[in-house]
């Protein structure tokens, strides 16, 4: 039997933002792998194996999933959001590269998914309309001095900005260091978004300016987005305001 | 009637990759509108009206939507990959931020999908595993001087950097501005992959290194991403490469 590893982005989380090509491949998998959480997330099939990690063990369970491939497993490995992001895929082929050799003719295949990011972005209007960046802010695997770097950058260039892993009990002054970057760049009424759980129904969002946001207010579940100078909110009477950066307006204008 | 204006991301071209939540929208649509091809992709529905336009035509068209659900039509407005990326999600906001107050009261969904960025990580591994940013390379809405200074600020910070809007007869010479760009920051051997209809039967994906990287290579269709000084290539006997960028290589050889 021909193993084969495919590597799944299940989406946010409402089953609707599943794909057809995830569902098919998570029908076709004779095992299933990943942190607790995703795996649960996998509708139960009879005769299907499952196999459940903590979050941080993404390089055992990398190698866990590569050794059942070589033998003939179907094996497929899933993350939240998009696969490709701060996730699995990384992690699966980085540990190919460090390992045996023979698993470089096992078939891989990443199936994408609907990110956390353009879901958040989704819920509140069109933030991410122009340049963008995408920062994890966790220093398990880089040094936090490379993080504050490239928070100069981006928020001197001015894109708009997602933080993953924004916040953690083992590092709770990072959003506010990040925070305190973003001040000197960008004016105090600028739109920042936390968003838990988004597409759950559990979902959680606030739209709040620079000069208000609260470091406090993330967990480890919540994602921050940090508007550029352009992005602009539309407020409603009696509704939840809309954001959005604009693509068109200076031409418009002009 | 109450109308509802859904913005809808019909993911990068394989029906597999739309999500049930977009296809349930469209089937709900009295109204299906956008850029000629993309309306193309949506599957023909009896009574359903269509109306496409030209590509450069985003606020007009998304003045024409507004209109149309003000008067109580249920309104699909469609994109390729996701809605809310250099796409018809902040055109449609910026018209209602600058239009009819009216507006404002109107039911507005957006609906994720997979971008087209995730959908050529995903086909030739995971090189967005890191901090990553996108920037449009098209100065119709904003100068080139804008764009030049971000590339510098996002090659020197070392994200990892996609492309959109890379190439376009009106100006053949960006591309290679951008590369030269990338050039005083990364060595020769990063990976630049350029993408073309990524998950359509012609999807065409070439891996190239930065040295070797020929701007004439791009038209309007390509995606073109950039490594950071972090992404490898997996080189494989008679397959293609895989290439990625590493979350965990520090921690795990220190």
């Amino acid at each position: 039997m021909t193993g084969k590893l495919t590597i799944i982005g299940l989406g946010p989380g409402a089953p609707e933002l599943v794909t057809p090509a995830a569902a098919s491949a998570l029908a076709e998998a004779t095992d299933i792998v990943g942190y607790g959480p995703y795996v649960d997330r996998v509708p139960f099939r009879e005769g299907q194996r499952r196999h459940s990690s903590d979050n941080r063990e993404e390089l055992n369970r990398s190698r866990h999933a590569l050794q059942m491939t070589s033998q003939g497993r179907k094996v497929a490995v899933v993350s939240s959001g998009d696969a490709g992001v701060f996730a699995m895929a990384a992690a699966i082929f980085e540990a190919v590269d460090l390992g045996d050799r023979a698993w470089r003719d096992l078939e891989i295949e990443v199936v994408p998914g609907v990110s956390a990011m353009f879901a958040v972005a989704s819920a509140v209007g069109a933030p991410l309309g122009h340049d963008f960046c995408a920062i994890s802010l966790s220093n398990n695997l880089k040094p936090w001095s490379v993080i504050l770097d490239r928070l100069h950058a981006a928020a001197k260039a001015d894109f708009v900005i997602s933080l993953y892993n924004a916040a953690s009990k083992a590092r709770p002054d990072h959003l506010a260091q990040a925070f305190d970057v973003f001040r000197k760049y960008r004016t105090g009424d600028t739109p920042v978004i936390f968003a838990s759980a988004v597409s759950h129904p559990d979902q959680k969002i606030d739209v709040v300016s620079l000069k208000d946001a609260d470091p406090s207010r993330a967990d480890m579940r919540t994602l921050v987005m940090i508007g550029s100078s352009m992005t602009s909110i539309i407020s409603r009477p009696e509704k939840a305001s809309w954001v959005y950066t604009p693509r068109f307006r200076k031409m418009d204008l002009a």
